[in-house]
């Protein structure tokens, strides 16, 4: 037995590490990526904008410019407070972390994986509720939990990956009403969606809404956000890790997301190709496509596990699922421009012969 | 009473967040970044190679040709595993998250902050063991302390900041002999230094050398590392959150660590600067300073708050410490190029006449 099986906590050494699929030479259609990367006639004044960095720095810790550019790029009011992190992921985390050991954690099933695997890292007991046969939230089920599980945080997925769909908006609104949890609201997709609960801060001083820029082109730059009231999000920046956005996310982000106007439109082709994707899929009669609000389609096949094997022999990656969970006969797919969406709806045709 | 206020727990509404002052248009002399920017003759070539990165996609997730840059650079073992943090700060935390609430932690005092600020995030007792009046480790104390509070983990900064000095490293060896706590032996200043734990990885199962490039030129990338036999580091790394290393910080890091030559030569330049600094600030009669193995100073002045105002209105930003604390008549002044570090001696001289 080695030092580290002795010295690290059993439920630690229990996880299988997160494991990313190699996907080199692959179309990337499996991790929601946008597939717009940075426009050439707008590389040079990119660089020349990197170019003025001091990587011997470090970066500045409140990233204040960065701070108005998320402002003002996702219309956040300036009575809100907005906490960055290196990624959604961190966030995820931080929130945990603000949690004393042994608190409940609640969330949806199936939902997105972080929420469970970063409670177990802060020692707190993750409730995940079923969702429906339809991937909506069972409300009574999860009123019920509320008051019997008394969690100090509930994240709920909007809209949630892996299903895509957007829960009801009223639905939502009665959790949030009906619970002392801090109720995060996972925007991930909502550049994809039709609804936010962004202004609703104003009216619930239990929620804050989290988003990120990796699904609107930048998952490279690893930059998410926590909006919430002032107060909130300034008792919760006690948790953050000073230095954690770097210098070159910082300045990168700060010319990038400037370019608002491209990333809206880059949204609506996606959701175009979206519906273009969902329309072709449908009339294949081996599969049932789930409506989506994000930029991805979750898709049921009871052949799930040889289409993916042979869209990866085409040099395609999907998303599938672990045999024996629930979305095991699944795949999810990432929409990418026309012209990848094509290669992919060729080959699931040419699949089903 | 606001939401967040019953909210949150009460061990971290009561800190106050972690403070960086405002360093605009100042010499920065406070912080251990290193002078040394990317080279001019570089930068197009840098740019080129940034310029080919895709933001849109995910980073590497397991920083594969990073790794090895580190591997190259450092001189670690093929056999040592290496896992990659944002910054060492994040792997401080990690380490944090790897203990179950409840259990101890122990370093020095005075040591990096860090140690103890994260421990609180993941509700562990922190104990501090005084170093002696010579900053040094008071070993009978420690093994009392190991024996009595049964510590799961150990932070030793080798060199230690803020004071400079390197512990004894046989005083080291015996510590992490006499205990079954996971050793972390922090070498954030390991270029500046003349000894190094890295290779007694391989003498002991419970030690582990933490590094961070922050200090020899590229604090804004953000990127700190963790080395420890192939198995410790298996099992720790199934705390990182997947996408930890962004993008630009993995292509910048390769590019620019590949010129280890440069950063062996910067080492030595700021090493000679200490060593002129040292000398001719130990002329001025008021102040005592301490023989150091890192990239700064720590002075010992009676005047050390009025210095550091004088200094601070002739725009050099240095280093002061909370007053009622031990350090309260110090400063730590980071050597820079020659340059500045004449502007330094100049204001010093001219503030005792």
């Amino acid at each position: 037995m080695t030092f580290i099986d002795q010295w690290l906590r059993s439920d630690i050494r229990n996880i299988n590490a997160y494991h990313v699929p190699s996907a080199k030479n692959m179309l990337k259609m499996d991790a929601m990526e946008s597939p717009f990367g940075v426009p050439e006639e707008l590389k040079d004044e990119f660089l020349e904008y990197i170019s003025r960095s001091e990587v011997n720095r470090y970066p500045d810790a409140s990233a204040e410019e960065l701070q108005a550019t998320l402002r003002s790029l996702m219309g956040i009011p300036k009575d809100f407070g907005v906490l960055l992190g290196n990624g959604s992921d961190e966030l995820i985390q931080l929130l945990s972390l603000a949690c004393s050991s042994g608190d409940s954690i609640m969330s949806f099933e199936p939902s997105f994986v972080m929420y469970e695997l970063v409670s177990k890292f802060a020692q707190l007991n993750y409730h995940g509720i079923p969702l429906d046969e339809n991937f909506d939230i069972d409300l009574n089920a999860t009123l019920l939990a509320i008051k019997t599980k008394k969690p100090k945080l509930i994240f709920i997925a909007y809209p949630n990956n892996p299903t895509g769909n957007a829960f009801d908006y009223d639905v939502i609104r009665e959790i949030i009403q009906s619970t002392d949890a801090l109720v995060v609201l996972d925007e991930a997709y909502y550049a994809y969606s039709e609804r936010s609960f962004l202004t609703e801060i104003d009216n619930f001083s239990n929620l804050v809404v989290l988003r990120t820029i990796s699904k609107i082109g930048f998952a490279g730059l690893r930059l998410g956000l926590l909006v919430g009231s002032e107060e909130t999000i300034e008792q919760l920046n006690k948790l953050r890790l000073p230095y954690n956005i770097n210098i070159l996310t910082q300045v990168s982000a700060n010319f990038l997301l400037k370019d608002s106007q491209r990333i809206v439109s880059n949204a609506k082709i996606i959701m175009n190709e979206r519906g273009r994707l969902y329309d072709e899929l449908s009339l294949i009669p081996e599969l049932t496509v789930y409506s989506s609000q994000a930029n991805f389609l979750l898709v049921k096949s009871d052949n799930a596990k040889s289409l993916l094997e042979s869209l990866k022999e085409s040099g395609i990656l999907i998303k599938g699922f672990a045999i024996g969970t629930q979305l095991e006969n699944f795949i999810r797919i990432s929409v990418a421009e026309a012209k990848e969406n094509n290669v992919l709806l060729e080959c699931i045709k040419d699949y089903y012969g």
